[in-house]
């Protein structure tokens, strides 16, 4: 165990996934580390791999068993796969967050939601204020992406200054807050920085990203040209893009529509803090509905095809009394991210069949990414001229792809993947340790671990369906009636007789229990381990599937 | 009811969705129409909407009840969504299959496999010969797709010529089999075609599309380039691309290696009708891990990110003794199927674990689609010029969109989804009635229907749990012992307690029960509707879902 200081980073979730961004900085002699947190977000289930589930978060349990030593927590900004763990997590972390004031406002939101102390959310000034904690000094350097006041943090530290980009593109001109400022990142990079920690998410887009001032103009021209209404879709965190949309819609003769809530309390959190002193006044959306439809543009939540979501319900119909109707238009000023597409795909064709033309971002005109592409990467990389690279958020290829970028540009890198601990001080970025790492599900209202088999076996139904059986011994272990055999997820109609399937189960059952032998029948685990191989071996015969089954053995005596 | 011959059209699958294509077309008065039908194909399930389903298939019920009046089945070609549900559904069908040749074999394998009689699939050679049954002249004009053997239906009836484009693109130089010929299609079009009945799967894509033989070169170029072993993937029964990545392959000095059940098959059937007379000799994979990594291309099935396939298996560690490391390189020379991101994304990344650069269809130069688009869809326009349009094979945003490119054209469009019947007899298109079509689906050694409640129930239970609650009552309807709950895919440990969840509910439950009046004991429907409520009141209380329940009433005499 080294006793001397040294500076170490870990990741807990982000470095080998795209979102539940969770990194750690620790610094002090291995058994006294002090440590410190950037960003607690989550990920979004899905059935392939989590059905039922609400919201992941990265496992905390590293720095959960050493909360006494965590020191704060610094949110870079309000995206959901930064900060939307935070309430949840909070009674284990127990330190204080920092943010500034529009990242704060929301992570007092979340901190509500769990039930957790807003107060504990400090508000902090841009860069060059400076927050102290323990060994570390931690600055909020504005910097530009999709949702207002998105920070780097500069991480000073005994061993040296660390540049944690958080998520960010280079944008001169993002219409709402700071644009990206070559100068400041120069200047704070000029007395050297040991290691960048840089956003990896897009460095497989080989063009420089665009400007949110690009789409101005084209968004105003096609809604101009539209002959009915028209309803965009785009993420409710990126103000500035409801912004860029609802300037547009007014400026083409629209009254301006906002369903969903995500978007309402994004636009009333974006103008309580001062940062959307333009946008113009919002029509009711069932006032809307008696305005001509040429005069209506509605700002409506769910780009990503969520079911519940403002566009889904317009989709499926309407939403209070505003319906969609042949020659309105519905524009997707968003990108579908992966695993999405086929719900995406289902409002299209659910649009289309209202006789809804939909425009998308395909060609570029209607959005631009929030994340740097790699020529910006590389922007970055000269722009800090750092000793160390290591790439985070993204998925394992993500992070290779953007080391071999810094390599290729005499850059020392080191890919760290969620748990690979690794020391910051030297010549060399060094693997000092792996740590345990995981999931943890928000299922209900209680957190259940990716591995705890809760999920393996809701996949497991889901796939094999499931036979429950039941059965009633005799003091002397004789059967009592026959077994009984109930069925869920299967198919149960064979040769067109209702319940065949239980029926020949129970039948089968009945008869392998009769005939063995008292003794077995006297055993529960050896009844159980009976039924279950003959439930499944005759369910295999008729249908063609194993099921998982579930034996309920019941003695009574007379 | 029209006692007048006429001529119908109606999708039972493919007219949409992308994939499970069957198409009808009759002839004769209302009553006693005869009936073919033009592909009989599969599509792939999901966790989101068919866990633990094997196949999708469109449900054949309309014509299954015909089944007497049906006089053939035309397959187009060779590729799953077109071929793949022939030998499951064959016994409700009963009607001669026709192929060409290479189709054929593809096609009595699927029956062998459903062990449907093979010698009811007949070859039938390219137009100008014709197939005549019933009121119906039926020919296979060849078109290039991304399957050998491709054709183009051109049906002759009584109320004029219909041209069914089957999938096709655009192809002067498919490398196998034929080009497209403009020549011939304008042939068989000059006296007029009534009906042009179309795929639209690619109407988005802006571009016209390009040709196979565009890849030789650059993947020659890119394979003399790497410095290790490449492995390639892409659509098994894509034989002309296997033949592609071959000879680039010999060409660039590698040793030529083929791993995976479906490529093999595709070989040898292409091998065997006299299709692939040049494809190199191949080396068994275990002598190829002897070979230097640089002298080895292995072509692998599973492009879409398959669990089981040769890629993913590689991608895990190794197939047979053949293993990817550092230097190597990975070729998708293909295109990701809307909904197989996350799938893909998956390999890419342990590809990338193993040092492995991944080379994928970005950009263009390793992969070219085997669908007509945008401008490839007008080519067809025109040369066909037909009196209707009926755009088939794709989502309704496709067919709404083909529709209204056909319209901007002079073409009169007609949007026929599946169970819509259009009668094309007369000077507009008319939709004369509505049937009711579905999906069915393969499970296990059965068949069951998208609408039976068997695949909600399994979603049910994959979103909630379960819970089994197990009652034993005697004569007097008096609870024997406490109730029993046994739960599955649920949180159940509270406050570290192991089985707290059912502890907590038996004990609720078994109070319920007890404190019931006598009269409601007594009645077992009485009894499940009180311990479904409590069971599920509860568990919400605790745990903050609420699960599936079971309930099992044992009544006992003494």
């Amino acid at each position: 165990m080294s006793k001397t200081d040294s500076l170490v980073y870990v990741a807990l979730g982000g470095a080998g996934e795209i979102g539940m961004n969770m990194y750690l900085y620790g610094y002090g002699p291995e058994n006294k580390r002090r440590w410190i947190m950037a960003d607690a977000g989550v990920a979004f289930p899905d059935m392939d791999s989590s059905p039922g589930v609400d919201l992941i978060t990265a496992d905390p349990a590293f720095i959960a068993e050493r909360a006494h030593a965590l020191d704060a927590i610094f949110i870079t900004h309000a995206h959901e796969d930064h900060v939307g763990a935070i309430g949840r997590l909070y009674p284990q972390l127990d330190a204080p967050v920092y943010a500034r004031e529009f990242t704060a406002e929301i992570a007092r939101g979340k901190m509500e939601e769990a039930g957790q102390p807003t107060e504990a959310v400090k508000t902090v000034g841009a860069w060059p204020e400076q927050v102290e904690v323990g060994p570390f000094k931690v600055g909020f350097l504005p910097i530009s992406h999709s949702v207002p006041e998105s920070s780097a943090l500069v991480i000073d530290t005994p061993a040296g200054r660390v540049f944690h980009t958080g998520d960010f593109k280079v944008d001169p001109d993002p219409q709402i807050g700071e644009p990206f400022d070559p100068d400041l990142i120069r200047e704070v990079s000029k007395d050297g920085v040991l290691a960048l920690v840089c956003d990896s998410t897009n460095v497989f887009s080989r063009h420089a990203g665009r400007s949110e001032a690009e789409l101005v103009g084209p968004i105003t021209e096609m809604l101009r040209s539209q002959p009915g209404m028209v309803v965009a879709t785009t993420f409710a965190s990126n103000v500035a893009r409801l912004r860029t949309l609802a300037l547009a819609g007014q400026a083409a003769g629209r009254s301006i529509v906002v369903i969903g809530r995500a978007m309402h309390r994004m636009i009333s959190t974006a103008r309580k803090v001062g940062l959307l002193t333009d946008f113009p006044d919002m029509v009711d959306v069932n006032d809307a509905a008696n305005l001509p439809a040429e005069n209506v543009m509605v700002l409506a939540s769910g780009s990503q095809g969520e079911r519940r979501a403002a566009s889904a319900q317009l989709a499926r119909g309407g939403y209070g009394k505003l319906e969609m109707k042949e020659g309105d238009t519905f524009l997707f000023s968003s990108k579908t991210i992966p695993g999405n597409e086929v719900a995406v795909a289902y409002i299209e064709n659910q649009l289309a069949m209202l006789g809804v033309d939909i425009v998308d971002h395909d060609g570029g005109l209607y959005h631009v990414s929030g994340h740097a592409n790699r020529p910006d990467l590389e922007t970055m990389h000269d722009l800090v001229k750092p000793q160390f690279l290591i790439p985070m958020h993204g998925e394992y290829r993500h992070l290779r792809e953007h080391a071999k970028l810094g390599a290729s540009k005499g850059i020392t890198p080191v890919i760290a993947p969620n748990g690979t601990m690794v020391e910051l001080t030297g010549n060399e970025p060094k693997v000092v340790d792996m740590i345990e790492t995981g999931r943890r599900y928000v299922d209900g209202s209680v957190m259940i671990g990716a591995m705890d088999g809760i999920v393996r076996d809701r996949l497991r139904m889901a796939m094999r369906g499931i036979l429950v059986v039941n059965v009633v011994l005799d003091e002397k272990s004789d059967l009592l009636g026959d077994v009984w055999v109930e069925a869920k997820g299967l198919f149960t109609d064979m040769d067109g007789q209702e319940g065949a399937l239980q029926t020949q189960l129970e039948e089968g059952l009945t008869k392998e229990l009769t005939e063995a032998k008292r003794k077995l029948r006297a055993d529960d685990e050896a009844v159980e381990k009976l039924m279950k191989q003959a439930a499944s071996n005759r369910a295999n015969r008729l249908i063609g599937k194993k099921p998982d089954t579930i034996v309920m053995i019941n003695r009574v005596e007379d």
